[in-house]
């Protein structure tokens, strides 16, 4: 994937503006619901068994994101994976907390074995913790974090075949065929909350218009939260930045900033 | 209603301060909540029936969105439009995603059925959509969408005794005695969440002191929004301007922009 | 608690990034955690019985929200609490409504007889509801808005052998050695929804480092607000300045700002 890739890439979400349904938490419900909108997607959050046969059947995506889980709401997050891939659609999912207890270390693993096209979306411990004692035996104490991120990441995608995007400092998307790194991003990012979540969300929407890597996504929402920072003067500046930046965001953004490598 | 008329409105609402009641979506309780804030109101969120039959005793109107509706909320919306027709007291129903699935087209129409003073607020699709056949049969295909909009409104009205409020690119304001077209508004407002949400909730504070139209408030919010969005970069920026020009609004910005003629 | 020892408070908090566990209301649950993070500590919001043990075995403080209370979460907060006092950590009650509706009244009155280490945050109006009796037996009537509400929160401080933080024009902090009146922060704060509930937040996370007479957190969110307030247009850019002072907010400000006094 390169530059002019990920630009036609968002020329398309702005183009057919695909419907991402969205089973997400409590917190990040409005922030995520605006930055699809600013990418040009647009969002339905749903979380009803009654509704989700029919939301499926015209939706582009689904993004599952565990980050308030409890009993209610978990069913309805399996047969809604269960509808995706009924009608063939991308799941994204964003194990949030996952490895803080063992509701969402377990749910977060069932999901991804029950999604048929899956791409997992997290952060560094997120994903060690997902992908469990296969990361651990490699070793972690002698590696350092993203070497540990990295080697986990790998042992998802070829547990579950899917893409993972690790999100941190520097971000890692992670296919069957190669290892991205991207150094897009700004450090004041993670003192917003929901910053993951809305990465996502937006994924989501990419994948909605067959964008299934995780790439383009990563891009412009890392370099859409750079310019955001760049003119912030605190975390509460840089949310309402990030969404105008995401709807303002140009081809000539796109291939002045991004800063990525194939490892 | 003339100008006048809408300031003085505004007016009662900010000296009032009338409490709303709201059983809303999860995506918009903190816009929605500010957005009555901002206006002058006191908005309480509140979906519990323990404690919604003294809630609708001292609560202005009740305000009902079905945006992330489900088994477990559903039964509290009816109970709650059952205390408000006890107290007398205005409904204001946002039928979000009627026609996108069943259960909440039917759910709408059965909110819709209940309510003794009932104002409608949806978009276009939502409108069309709950008015069901009726619109149908007039043909459609035949009409533009604000035709069809306003022949669906107009049925609504009829079916439910009620006023409809229809959001879009011109807004129309449908009472059993009129049809309004009112002309503010931005076309960057779409591209925030519960914008519309947003004016189902103010028109709850309208209603409460007795501007039972929609009138009043679809034209403060319109105007609100238009001023904010002059001063946005972005949909980021626009909700933020959108609750300081709600808060700050004027009788002067009132009369010098509002553009509203009967149809 | 003299000026050093707030500015020592909050280097702490930014230092050690303590984890606050919040089972808050779907109104401000972005917020809150948005103001945990720009204050430097680390938010999880949390309702699911299934994981709150795990939860408070590694977290700093609890924050129970009673903002959008129902049947279906009320159990998960008492089990939280007692998860809590398992743990020795303290609580932070915030009875958002207390004295509207019955249920929110008694489970108020309920959770603060369960916690063990407990801070009470709320308004005027709510800390004298909560009271009840003891303080309407002193004469409401008799005594201004600020008497009454310093009555009931001594009453609460002996009954639940507490702190308890009163906001409003002027805030109490009432323990049971002292009472301070801090006089910092703006008549705009009140038209942001959940300005009350972050501040409950935040004083879990203070609370969480070893502050738990409230007064630290109450004093650097009032100095914020106030310097947020006094480059704002109103409640929209007031929400998001709030967050960027917090972030930045200096020993110098705090102690060029702070007013305060024992009463």
């Amino acid at each position: 994937m390169n530059k002019q890739q990920i630009v036609s890439a968002l020329n398309k979400v702005r183009e057919q503006k695909p419907l991402v349904v969205n089973i997400t938490n409590f917190v990040v419900m409005n922030n995520t619901a605006n930055a699809l909108l600013a990418v040009g997607a647009s969002p339905i959050m749903s979380h009803s068994k009654q509704e989700m046969t029919e939301m499926m059947s015209f939706a582009g995506a689904l993004v599952i994101n565990i980050g308030t889980l409890d009993s209610v709401w978990r069913p309805g997050m399996f047969f809604a994976v269960e509808q995706a891939n009924e009608n063939n659609k991308p799941v994204i999912l964003d194990p949030v907390g996952c490895g803080a207890t063992k509701l969402r270390t377990s749910t977060a693993r069932q999901l991804a074995e029950l999604a048929d096209n899956l791409i997992i979306r997290g952060n560094a411990s997120e994903i060690i913790a997902m992908a469990g004692e296969k990361s651990q035996n490699k070793g972690v104490d002698a590696l350092d974090a993203s070497e540990a991120a990295l080697s986990a990441a790998r042992s998802l995608v070829e547990s579950y075949a899917c893409s993972v995007v690790v999100s941190g400092k520097t971000d890692y998307i992670v296919t069957k065929e190669r290892t991205i790194a991207l150094s897009n991003g700004h450090e004041m990012m993670p003192y917003v909350t929901g910053m993951g979540c809305s990465l996502s969300a937006v994924t989501g929407a990419f994948a909605a218009v067959g964008e299934t890597s995780g790439v383009a996504a990563a891009a412009i929402f890392a370099i859409a939260g750079e310019i955001a920072a760049e003119n912030s003067q605190g975390p509460g500046s840089l949310q309402v930045n990030l969404l105008d930046s995401l709807y303002q965001l140009s081809a000539d953004d796109i291939e002045s900033r991004l800063k990525f490598r194939e490892c």
